[in-house]
């Protein structure tokens, strides 16, 4: 068996998730079906995250193992044309250790979040960022965030269906930067629990649109109560660009 | 009758081209039958230009004639709470004098073509941009497309259903960059023939590709001769960037 390492971009829309799903489609699935028929092998995916869905990544990285000798381009080529009529796209492969694991290796994970701040409806962007008519003040909401920075209990943050077994996480970054019209809000942390990233998004837009204090967020998150929770943040701005392994 | 200068974005992918068609879907109709609805009149919209299906724009210019009094912004949100369900929407809107012409009072005009350059599939770029797996040599693109540059004989350029009187056209401004695995193509004049843009485009791409000499794209003008055309590009990657007017 050879482990290949993938890094994969996708739109989330049309997804369940990255996750394979009883009840529709999920990347995973695109991914092992096309490994199958490229293969013959039963292939399992293994991703750094698991993104719900309608939500995209950039880069998302991932691995699989596969018996049937292959040059990573080779295999790379195959993939996607057996995926072309998904929007999933393998963009890099290569061959990693045994003991390269795309999740249990990763320790670090960043993502974007996209917010379209305009009057006029969204046309080229629909689907592809959270469209919020209201002037935002992205300086404000960038103050704010760095009440979350740090290592604390992201109760708040965190959905009821969140699996992990402690809500402590340490964030490692969440700036807020506006080009034009788009306020881009970064996000760097080894994980994140479930909607963090959207939970965190939807309070600063809170804080953007003035309903919210700037020191309100501090304080949701100390209440460390779901309940304290402003606003969900919807999937479409959401984008998975990079995750960090250490260096071989 | 008050004149309204409107600034439309749209995503040309439904649409079969700005212009009305009797066999399906254009912007015009999206917009007249949007502002039909608001005021109960007849309105024709005139543009800037007239895009082919699945052409793009960030910024088309147009105009409409409304009798019944709004203020240019309660227009704007009544327009786009109609046309919502489209992929269109005005951006900009304000009152000009009864001769300022859309389409006849523009001096200028701007598109941008975006290629995607690279192996993979597109996913979330897709129908957004022209994909090309072979790797491109913008520089040498851009020294090609100086030849065109100028006041010429645009035959070659030009579709044969172009309705222009003339082939003669001016050229201001024809540059290819790379962004990372995005080449661009930015192209200006006063007016270009029908499918120009494209048709330039698809024989620069035949010049990154090194399929065609630097010096071919100055032969294929000076044959000015359809025949002589190597490729058209695809619409997905064209987008109307900038409409220029006279001072007031």
């Amino acid at each position: 068996m050879t482990r290949f390492a993938l890094t994969i971009e996708f739109d989330g829309a049309p997804f369940m998730g990255l996750q394979r799903q009883s009840h529709g489609p999920s990347v995973q699935q695109s991914v092992e079906d096309a490994a199958h028929a490229v293969t013959g092998e039963t292939v399992i995916m293994h991703a750094a995250g698991r993104t719900d869905s309608g939500v995209h990544a950039l880069a998302m990285r991932a691995h699989v193992d596969i018996a049937k000798p292959f040059e990573p381009f080779r295999l790379m080529e195959a993939l996607n044309a057996r995926m072309r009529p998904d929007p999933v796209a393998v963009t890099a492969c290569e061959v990693v250790p045994d003991d390269w694991h795309a999740r249990f290796s990763c320790v670090g994970r960043a993502y974007v979040y996209r917010i379209a701040n305009r009057r006029a409806p969204l046309t080229l962007e629909r689907g592809k960022a959270w469209h919020i008519t209201r002037p935002l003040d992205h300086a404000a909401m960038d103050r704010a965030a760095q009440s979350l920075v740090g290592r604390h209990d992201f109760t708040t943050f965190r959905s009821v269906h969140c699996q992990a077994q402690s809500p402590l996480k340490t964030l490692d970054r969440l700036a807020v930067r506006r080009e034009g019209e788009t306020v881009l809000i970064e996000a760097e942390a080894r994980s994140f629990l479930h909607h963090q990233v959207r939970s965190m998004v939807g309070c600063l837009a809170l804080v953007g649109m003035g309903r919210w204090e700037e020191d309100a967020l501090a304080q949701a998150l100390a209440a460390r109560d779901r309940q304290a929770l402003g606003l969900n943040a919807p999937p479409d701005g959401l984008y998975f660009v990079k995750a960090v392994y250490p260096e071989a």
